[in-house]
């Protein structure tokens, strides 16, 4: 199964910045997290699209991610994102606006702790969206903390700390 | 979603004897890695079997697990099934020799390299057993290293030290 | 050998906030580091003074912890102090005036990346001050990343994101 | 500071067959230990003596780790020893008798659980050996969970998991 895998930066990727203190997307760690997988069900393509906190993504950005995103959906048996989630539901409801039910499956995933700390979500996470991608119908999805949800109607819930949709309903 | 989760033992459970240097199944590290994980799309109903390397298990052992899936399938959304790879495919084809296709899907999983270990794949494998439950039509399958195989025809692959379905094909 | 160890912030102890995705001295996490330590040569005696960025820090701060120290070192066989980086050497100086050489060492330490990310170098910072403390002779000490040096005279050295004795010059 | 580093095995070195569920000394995981720890106060000379499990080391094993250590502290500023636990008093003290007070201090250390184990001490016994050979004056150490214990009259206290001296005393 052959899967593109979309990095676009987010909490997932931030780096610690020794000198300055801060937590900043600078360099993808993705293909660290990768390398620390077991991956025996798909052959990954790696596009990195940009390296962005979700939180300075323009109208563009989120166009130009559901585009990618769609296109690589057409070559592809699935397509993962890596996203900031604070901005993650608008580039996946871009997609679900362009495109409708791409020709195979789009999850999106991110992370609330960056993969540099110990008590990252983000190895969970990505290793839910690679699993998922390969069992659920074509269709946008986000998979994190143990759910997997179809846009559209999916919104991040801030104060729980992870995704939700109103009304229901997982993949399949 | 309510899930049972029975544990069994096996490598993915094995803890280090200080005083023997030795690698074994003595108490349940199971609850550790699941305070690890952010488990937002179920409920986990813990069921602790037994705590055995699969090699040690009886006629009888396999037996008592098969039944014990089938019938907490009756009363869950799913069952994961935590399991020595050794003898993991025994247990599964027994579920499917006793109650065929279960009311609820039954997911076993496993790891090659304890939990205790820093490079472990235990979590990994937690991680997609207790998505795929969640996705996949009732059955019994193998969830590990990124694949999800269903029963009957699993094997354990030793030469590439994960399972392979000869002839193929994933759940869904 | 009884030993105070005195905590007062610093990036050593800095801890995740998600809602907001910043680093921060929230709550100590010095006893989850010492619990993860093998301690035989000494009894700790915690002493929670503050918990600062040192960057934040008043005179009156420094002279604190100082005071503090000094105090501690009458009544204890040594003292460590756990402290941001960036004003470390100040309150090492401050030391020196108010006290000159204490009745037992007093050895500061910190680091350069948060205990919570997963390359951090705060277990080996504290591991050298827990064990320079008992091997140093009365006076004020640093200990970080593998050297220990004596005030007065030892600097921040930015460039090489540690500290310096420029003239040189261990404990000992 | 130039300092000698010779690996001879032992546990803080075994790692996981994966085949065969054991822990075994096979390759030196020490460059990676030491990889993980910053650096600042010595140059590391690399020794890589053998890699055995200290329990089955001959008479000659233990006089050669001896002659080895003595001839190296008469290069360097220090030496450092990284030795199975079992037997590592057997090492030490034939350093003494082979060679009284070396030129510089030999540090012998090791580890009650694997590098390879999550909640393993070996870097924190590497740390304090390495930091321990800068402080202490020229003599045979071991230095482990946080003590530094001269020879002769060193012993494994197998009761309570680490290295005592009946009678007392630590280095300096």
């Amino acid at each position: 199964m052959r899967v593109a895998l979309i990095s676009t930066g987010g909490t997932i990727e931030k780096t610690y910045d020794e000198l300055r203190g801060v937590l900043e997307n600078q360099v993808s760690v993705l293909d660290i997290m990768l390398a620390s997988l077991e991956l025996r069900g798909i052959e990954v393509h790696r596009v990195a699209l940009m390296n962005k906190d979700s939180l300075d993504m323009s109208p563009e950005d989120h166009t130009l991610i559901a585009r990618s995103a769609a296109q690589l959906a057409a070559t592809h048996d699935g397509v993962v994102v890596v996203h900031g989630t604070d901005r993650l539901a608008v580039s996946g409801h871009r997609v679900v606006e362009l495109a409708g039910t791409p020709p195979s499956p789009i999850v999106f995933t991110g992370a609330m702790r960056p993969y540099e700390l110990r008590s990252t979500d983000a190895l969970q996470n990505l290793t839910e969206a690679l699993l998922a991608v390969q069992l659920v119908k074509p269709g946008v999805y986000v998979a994190m903390h143990n759910q997997v949800l179809q846009f559209p109607g999916v919104i991040k819930d801030v104060q729980r700390r992870t995704f939700a949709k109103p009304g229901g309903g997982a993949g399949g």
